[in-house]
């Protein structure tokens, strides 16, 4: 496409875009669409000439809208939010119009300064030492990976350079609670440790890891002959944002030279507010911390920010040096290759920045005051209302509810019907997109709060919509 | 940002990125930055209140542009190209703009459906039969990692849900060529097979793997009690685009129920051309297959395409279900977080999409035939000079080669500082940039001919520019 043809189309997205999310209030939040509609109206064999680019555009609108669930919309209130605030929409245009590829220093020394500088910024902005050193991965997924990676190769003196985790006599063990994220069971299986050495240690009546449990745990591990290598501690976790206890959890994890993680995905935003941070006291002693700024933050999807206190060991870890890839700067730079799974890097720093100056710490933080003051007042109305339930404590901006009405009370399965009965009359009604869970055997609806756009009126209208529907399922 | 600041922001972006492609020819295509520079130009603190992004804008221009080595530069001659094509820019901003997150299938029906469609369209052009489902990973590194994972559940049988890899009684082997990609190594130690258990076996005089030392190697394993994993043959080798014996390797993989991984990361896009499809031959016996349509094709930095022949496999390495990822349609559609690393996935496919719209395969396939054009020219001037030697066939577009003046002949050491002087000096003097690299203990100067600007001007003058530089060097 020549620059010319760029410029008239690209003015006309921009403007398409801008035009979406002012009217997004209005569309269904959750597609309505059904499976095999989309791929039904596309064609099935490619284009074999081109030209068809502008012609297609009104299937934008056509096609693909009615095919997205708006997860920028104020009525999302499923999972996580992943909001893209549209200064990072530029910044990302901004990156693939330069094209840049920063696997390493030389290849575009800014991709790596700016990512350096803005990971750097974030530390000090989520009150984090200096101790730590940041990186972009895409997702926390990917971090936790290489994480446990990392304890794995720590635990085992390197095996990977010998005969691999079979070269390892010793059983090498990983922690997590029975609430942590899916992502560390994927990890954990992935590097090799087996699911038999994943210990899902079970959490209190907040949903937190039990420590007495985890020192048994690791106790049991060491008097049988295998190792500990890893302990996952969430701040946040998924299904009702518990926070484990990190301090005591990190104690124990220096005791034994056990590698210890943190995953703070959501959470680690809430962090930009010096009065959260209590939430994660210990995580200086973390080996490597993960927080997603494509959740809460608004950096769009995807951008993890990743750290650790032992750089050198990651790079151990991940580095390969093939003559092909070798510069005149190695060993003065960092050279990001060598500091996750992918080779070559896109320039995600240039969101991060983006967002940053536009929105300002203040501005960031601002916005998570905001949603959890909204998460406390629909925890108030639940707490008020005899007929609901609220099954976690609500430490940042998710609230764990169910209907409990008093002709249900001692038959879960029926509460179970129930609830998701109201939770999928909810999602199709339109307005709001929320996530039906299962936690410890009892159906909840799960409202997270925490969309760029979303206002108090837009919970208040939840909670009645939530109501009436309880009255009528 | 409000959608109005972001219209005003972002036409003003859209005429800044037509005016930088209108102009990159003009710029040194390696950045000439010193390292810490860029990161001393920005602030060390992160700014509190924001409104800063508009007044910080010109900075691209001073602080970022200065760092950019410029991939889509038609004087790009290094490594491999990593073409951004405007009208992937734009494919790639209404993802950003739609923010849609596509793990599961009702997140975004259109993102899983949408994604779908168009690797069918490109598996189609490719000349892969329906035997292959695809689906697109951010690059080949983590492809290749799947692969690796896949391949080491198969030979194990599943030992991730049990005791993990400890507890598979026989050492597990992946083989490749010693011209293999760094990521293949990467890939096996993570997956943690270990080096030990990693053959890089040799290659031929055309720098592809010798097939009977693939067989001795696997017959001595077998022998040994180790149980042969994993193969991955390269078509289109890094240093030199060497092409693997595909068909007699896949037979070898086939007799043993070896895995095989086909990496054509670069060479995949030529078999958008039917008359290239000699290359792969026996590609239809792959196990898994990955190619980077962000190198030659145009898509923009992240997009691999990965091909697997058993989709319910890869599932079942990949997948983790929680309650709270459940949804209503799980069993009747795709859900592609269970199928690679992450669980978020970004909308990648609309790239792919607006280039195969607006270029159609004819356009890339014409594309692919003149660069492999500009190559042989390339190389009739290298082999039609008698003080400069070529190292390797030209099966593709690039060209390894080597300035062999009389007096050096025989002198390894000298040779190598003198072509190293070469490539240095034309990498700093901002009209080029390509690839010094080691080839079996010889400095050669690698030119990788791909870029979308690049036309045969470009490469008579980059010739030009060796035969001035090898003299004055």
């Amino acid at each position: 496409m020549t620059p010319d043809e760029f410029r008239r189309l690209g003015h006309r997205l921009i403007d398409w875009i801008a035009d979406y999310r002012e009217r997004i209030e209005a569309l269904p939040v959750m597609s309505r669409v059904q499976p095999g509609e989309i791929r039904a109206a596309l064609p099935k064999e490619p284009p074999h000439t081109g030209g068809g680019l502008e012609a297609a555009l009104p299937s934008l609108d056509y096609t693909i809208v009615p095919g997205i669930t708006h997860w920028n919309h104020p009525g999302f209130f499923a999972y996580f939010p992943s909001n893209f605030d549209l200064s990072a929409v530029l910044g990302d245009l901004v990156a693939s119009g330069l094209g840049a590829q920063g696997m390493s220093w030389q290849t575009s020394p800014a991709a790596t300064e700016l990512e350096e500088v803005v990971m750097d910024w974030l530390r000090q902005a989520l009150g984090l030492s200096s101790a730590f050193t940041g990186v972009i991965h895409d997702t926390a997924s990917t971090a936790t990976l290489c994480a446990l990676l990392c304890a794995r190769e720590r635990a085992s003196s390197h095996s990977q350079q010998r005969g691999g985790l079979q070269d390892e006599p010793q059983a090498l063990v990983v922690y997590a609670s029975d609430q942590a994220h899916s992502s560390i069971e994927k990890g954990a299986l992935l590097a090799g440790y087996g699911r038999a050495n994943l210990r899902r240690i079970e959490t209190d009546e907040n949903h937190a890891l039990r420590l007495d449990l985890l020192r048994r745990a690791v106790e049991e591990d060491l008097a049988a002959g295998r190792k500990p290598a890893a302990i996952v501690a969430t701040i946040g976790t998924t299904p009702t944002t518990a926070i484990d206890p990190l301090a005591q959890i990190a104690k124990l994890a220096a005791r034994h030279g056990i590698w210890l993680h943190v995953d703070a995905a959501m959470a680690g935003t809430a962090m930009l507010c010096s009065e959260n941070r209590w939430m994660w006291e210990g995580v200086e002693q973390a080996d490597s911390l993960v927080l997603n700024p494509h959740k809460w933050m608004g950096t769009g999807f995807d951008l993890s920010a990743y750290y650790v206190r032992d750089v050198e060991h990651l790079i151990r870890v991940m580095s390969t040096n093939p003559s092909y890839l070798l510069t005149a700067q190695d060993g003065l730079v960092s050279n990001f290759r060598d500091w996750g799974l992918p080779l070559g890097r896109r320039m995600r720093s240039l969101r991060l920045w983006f967002l940053l100056l536009d929105q300002g710490i203040d501005g960031l933080a601002a916005r998570v005051r905001r949603d959890m003051e909204e998460a406390r007042w629909l925890k108030d109305q639940v707490d008020a209302a005899s007929d609901w339930e609220r099954l976690a404590p609500v430490p940042l901006q998710t609230v764990c509810l169910r209907h409990l009405p008093a002709a249900l009370r001692n038959d879960e399965a029926a509460l179970k019907q129930h609830n998701l009965a109201i939770a999928t009359r909810i999602n199709e009604g339109g307005h709001f997109y929320l996530t039906p869970a299962m936690l410890k055997g009892r159906q909840i609806i799960r409202v997270s709060i925490g969309s760029a756009l979303t206002e108090q009126r837009h919970v208040e209208a939840l909670w009645q919509e939530l109501v009436v529907q309880a009255r009528s399922t």
